[in-house]
């Protein structure tokens, strides 16, 4: 074994402008994950909205009860992250498989930039309730599945 | 740098078959999740069950309104869906791992097709509300899925 | 083309321990995904809670009925799952562009064990209603989500 035996590290993905596109777009589009989540949890405790009994007691004011359902205000966040959810991770699986099949850097920089814009911006119309906006967010952002989609079956086929 | 840096592209995926059917399979199953994304809507629209009043606005016929919960047509297709996300992310990472750690060819086709045709097979299932057929189709896809794991523990431990 | 044409294999992980350590977490995570899974399918057959008629009929006892919403016990099991969906994907993806970024092994370690320790205890607080662990565990295991976002975001950018 060599002291280099392989292609991970600097050398390797600064030489694969392609999957740098790629890792870039994963490490935003995780943030905004992240940042979806920190708005759920704002939301239920501004809201007083909790479903566990111990988050009630350990995080409400006094006197706060859990509830049996979710509130209005709550249930709309889970909604922005479970639209993310059925997005999100196809992209981190499907943007790697078409990098590592063999996409260009600007068919990569195309596809998962696209990909990410649209999701921010499906996020903010989500929070801010914009239609049709939220729909051409959510309808961009899966043409560029799509289109990923089609070059990897392309490839393998 | 000279030209050909490192293992990506056309030549480095051709090399590798087991790579090539994760690949292949990724792809299918994210088409898959994307036609479910889209049952799911064809059912909010049919049933006209809006839970985002700004849905019911800009889609529903005229007079529609947003319920505050989903309709039985739109839960049942959330439910194919939550049960995806339960699973086909954990091929995404699974598969990619168990092929990364030196699957051969034959275990690659074997657990990665089990696996797709199998989860095709509950989404037909689940929408026909065929039972036991979608529990045994859950087990198979299950089972293909502990047996990379285990491949990846036996290789990594 | 060469009889051992690229990095994929044995040969290829041994020599690389950063994505050693990541594909060891990604199955242990995986594993327990799966075990969640189960633990919900038990309180569902426990608590007779089903949703869909079919499984009533194929699964519950004599008489049992599907119910028009998730039973208390199982709408807890669900969010223990929920919860896991909205990190261990992310992990998955962020984990592999860490390591693919050039993580030093000591630095995968690190990361890949805290968030997968922590999640492990995560669930264990939530099946036990014990706050405010299981807001630690959560908040430890973002807070390694986040190291390697910005890992990432430096090394790209």
């Amino acid at each position: 074994m060599n002291a280099n035996p392989g292609p991970l590290g600097i050398d390797w993905f600064i030489a694969h402008p392609s999957f740098r596109t790629y890792a870039l777009c994963t490490a935003i589009l995780g943030l905004k994950m992240l940042l979806s989540a920190i708005y759920t949890g704002t939301q239920r405790q501004r809201h007083q909205g909790y479903i566990n009994a111990e988050d009630a007691r350990t995080f409400g004011h006094a006197g706060a009860r859990a509830g049996s359902e979710e509130t209005p205000a709550v249930a709309h966040a889970l909604r922005i992250q479970r639209n993310d959810l059925e997005n999100i991770p196809l992209f981190f699986a499907i943007g790697l498989a078409y990098v590592l099949t063999g996409a260009s850097p600007l068919g990569a920089v195309t596809y998962c930039w696209t990909f990410t814009i649209a999701r921010i911006l499906h996020t903010i119309a989500y929070v801010w309730n914009l239609q049709p906006w939220r729909a051409i967010c959510y309808g961009i952002g899966t043409l560029a599945l799509l289109g990923m989609i089609v070059h990897i079956l392309i490839v393998t086929l």
